[in-house]
């Protein structure tokens, strides 16, 4: 149960993040999706495709279902995705009269790409938060020590004296432009996803436009037409998340370089060497680096992923999940980590002689 | 002269693409700082930083000047960037009197990078007109065949049957996708390098922003604060290349199916065999798939890219050089290949009997 | 705890496989790093380095040692690794007298490489039997089946017809390249890693070399000097884990090609879909693909990290726990698959009509 | 004509290298080719599958051809392989005669696959005389310098101090195991490819595994079955030259480290700037770690190119093409630069005080 450093028992101390995670844990993955199947049956129900009384039992069942997590587990072994398994279960609870209206019109694909979507933009806000209080902790630093004094450095060697906040601005602009780019993608991309068997709505020929846009709107999503084989939302959230930890590695670098050649930086609480009395490591940075790297690597995973062929692609869908959730994990980590940093700088830059 | 297959003398016919390789050519590269270098030079004087004459006499020589290529390649070898060999070569031509007001306040990374936002804002148009093209494209071929009926596909296996215009729309609407993302990188991402020594304008202190404003209204550019070590743009205009490749890798890859399933796809002009006669394979319906899995793959460099120590990196931004031209260069070889194969296709999907 | 698809409560149904879990669990780290703790002591004991008494009560300790996991999350988050607080809680359940030789001259770098080091060799062992098993199953359709005629394929076209055999070859002889693979990697990499803090053995300049020779014997590992900066064994495990998936992969795409085809293969036990009766997913070959594509990304990841600066990357290092553990978990897993998808194929290759 | 900065005008004077870059010129692809086809047809006359004179002719005409390149490219862009028109073009020279036994029993990747090996197996032993080299350099860094002291740095802070010998020790060790890596290759990996259309070697019932030795025999390469869908090869010399760059990439960052914190080397030689007179830049330590992660990079692309479908794959292959040559023009163009960075080094480390 170890796999991931993100939920590593011992590592997750380092790199993991509860506000996060609680968005990729099982749970919240099967609430998504319950909601959905919720909102579907209520949607259809308003536009005449389902009885009311069938949305309603449905709505019931779902708001208290708790599925039998072994035979998921065992079903997924086999169908490669949780939804039949689930959809099973469920009719089962809601009953026969009832059930037979459940995830009407909807594909596996339907239910698990929304789920996504309802989760990435509450993360997304979340990320958000941090972003600004960032760019808060970097505006403290610029009060505190602004006006000092820095080696420039180009290329590994000492340039020009720059001051303090020209150095911030360096790791302030990427916060602004990140934050841009995080409330673009949060108006634009996170978009309901519905389109049945084959992504053409064939079971609601009438009415599957309509109840598209009811779903979203219950969900809290943005009405789109399908996008079950164009994955282009991912591949720009991804990069998001990559450039998220791009920057703040640039900044944990810097902080590294600062702290290895000494004095022009004093970090308080750095990392104990098991060998090494007093030696203190500058353990935040140098891990910021390896989110960078890491997440700039997943990013081809996620590219990679846009090769998605004919109407829904299993190896490519797959391919996406083994992906982006540690690319999260990835980019929550390092804001975490980025704010911490920032509250340990004690001193930055050194003040001018007169 | 044949590691890049983009500029190969024989692979170049199957990848290659003139019109976009003109502008990663030596002598795109160099007219184009030769232009900043004029601008510079415009600018600076309309500000009182330096003589009218000494700019006059800058522009004219930029205008007219052809390097030694020699002498910039050995010494490329030996600082690691051409600027300050070609800067040397230009003062020379330009003469002691006005040449000591050349490249006043610039340094070696606001040539280049200036040089290749004026390059890629040049290609982006050129790939949206592309994009356009094949949007027309994916129109006619729905035109006359979207009516027909094509077997959906899910997971490798038959699903239900769907429209042509069904499969259509899933090849089209990640060209409307993209179109908005390059026409949003176009208006937004394209701005003038220009910081001096580490990034502060240091010898323009009075006039520095408004030099740069000047600097960038002149070579067409946007305006911005010096961004030498903030690489956001790049690996954003990177991720618009990777997207366009990934799309139309599954495109290329949804007509290779189709090809090798048969019944449902007629395409004209496939590739010959060395050895069987008769048999026609989708060549560039393969290659599509590879520039897809190429950029992807890259893409990752570029977001490796955003470390970017201190003032500025030289390891980073040569990773960016050995990269970012042959993203582009799958990205345009990819637009053409895909609109011929739209060409090439000759018949797609089934007329229902009745 | 469900970032990663190896241990999702849910996924791992699909791609999880408990025996090679097993050895990434926090469990069978602790396990190793106390093995080696006690290795140690007993080695530097034999070198009279430290006293006899004292390696008793070290080895006695940690055969029972069960440490305060809260603390050392904790921990991990200030100092980047666990090492240090768990020869902290180690050091006070020998305690004083025997605690003072505890870890004597070693780093933290050599507790969790070494511990790593012992759990790749174990892992390696069971993924030789597995592809012994694969290629047994794969004699096995051979026998079966190797007769029957197939459509040889190029470039997603027919070309001719070969044997089953031939297609059975090109699936089989990848598995004894690997296996000749691991066989090497197995006799020559794994090797015990003791230098102390700067990999100069400087707290045991006498007989340092003698102690890491019995503590290397002691382990079961092979006898090397330090490579705690030279990664080239991980780089090449690494490889090998994706050798293993991109192998596994091309089988995978071969058999959902065939299944997509139809009427060459037939399949049992295949996905269900949550909406169409009756339809018949290649679930395992498309997995087997994602995983392929998922291996070739992280091993990017894994050659990034060979740029170890200096004598320890806090950085570099970092990055490959967050990489290799699931490169073996998706080689495990592909080999799994790969097993049961071959007891999945019913039929293949048609029967020449006389 | 600039895509590659290996084969760049001005850049290729930093990464480029005129005597590997020899082997992915066009001229000698076409000459590996024609080698092919010569010794095809001798193989095939000794065996008796063709006539002696018409072998004689066939040898004659490949000697001295000089296709047309044009024609080259225009069926290139056709075809996606340049093997059917070059052949057409040299059965014209051969005559009707002989022409008709020309390249019989072949299919394009036997020529192109083959004329790759023959390659790289010279550029393989390039390789090894410059790790050979570097070792020496290495050496003699070691023999005036290696008593002195160097602050041993772990996690970019100061650890204890070590011996200059200690620090190349973590340079050197790697350039051995990268010597193992090569001469291991050589000796088992450079394998002819041959195996017609299929790679069933379907014209040669009876002599193809006989033709196929002697024709191994005759070009230096090792004999084998056909491996046209199975990359393993391929993947594992791609892993070797990322472990050259990456290893050497780790040197680099060492040499740029230590010249950012000056004190304990002196280095001559180094870049100049445009702007700041005096300044020296470590370019060539830089450039190092860019082709460390470039090649990390792009070794991503060499496996997922492992998912060769079916008998061949064109989108599988044309990625390696896309691929491989710039990974080797990075491993060289790192080695040059370790052995230029190696002569510059004046002074490494600092004389204890007495």
């Amino acid at each position: 149960m170890s796999y991931s450093a993100f939920d590593h028992p011992v590592l997750s101390g380092l790199v993991g993040d509860e506000e996060i995670a609680a968005f990729f844990s099982l749970d919240a993955e099967i609430e998504a999706m319950l909601a959905f199947e919720a909102a579907l049956a209520e949607a259809e129900a308003r536009a005449g495709v389902i009885p009311e009384e069938a949305a309603k039992a449905i709505g019931e069942t779902c708001a208290k279902f708790k599925p039998d997590i072994a035979s998921l587990k065992k079903a997924t072994g086999r169908d490669g995705i949780v939804v039949p398994d689930l959809v099973r279960q469920l009719r089962a609870a809601v009953g026969p009269k009832a059930g037979q209206y459940l995830h009407f019109g909807a594909t596996s694909q339907d239910v698990i790409d929304t789920s996504l979507m309802m989760r990435l933009s509450a993360v997304s806000t979340l990320l958000l938060d941090r972003l600004d209080h960032l760019f808060q902790r970097i505006d403290t630093l610029d009060a505190r020590f602004g006006e000092r004094t820095l080696m420039g450095r180009t290329r590994m060697q000492p340039a020009l004296p720059i001051t303090v906040s020209d150095r911030l601005r360096s790791w302030r602009e990427p916060v602004l432009y990140l934050r841009q780019f995080l409330v673009r993608v949060d108006s634009q991309l996170f978009a309901v996803q519905f389109g049945g068997a084959v992504g053409t709505l064939d079971k609601l020929p009438e009415s599957g436009v309509e109840v598209r846009a009811m779903l979203a709107d219950i969900l809290g999503l943005i009405d789109a037409p399908q996008w079950q084989n164009q994955r282009n939302v991912l591949a720009e959230f991804a990069s998001a998340m990559s450039q998220i930890t791009g920057n703040l590695g640039k900044f944990g670098l810097d902080i590294a370089l600062l702290a290895e050649m000494g004095g022009e930086i004093e970090l308080v609480d750095g990392g104990e060497s098991s060998d090494i009395e007093g030696k203190r490591n500058p353990v935040a940075a140098e891990v910021l680096v390896s989110l960078a790297r890491f997440n700039a690597v997943q990013l081809s995973g996620m590219h990679s992923a846009l090769v998605h062929e004919q109407e829904r692609s299993g190896a490519a869908w797959t391919l996406e999940w083994l992906t982006l959730p540690q690319m999260v994990a990835a980019a929550a980590a390092s804001l975490k980590l980025a704010d911490l940093l920032c509250t340990r700088i004690k001193s930055l830059g050194t003040v001018a002689k007169s």
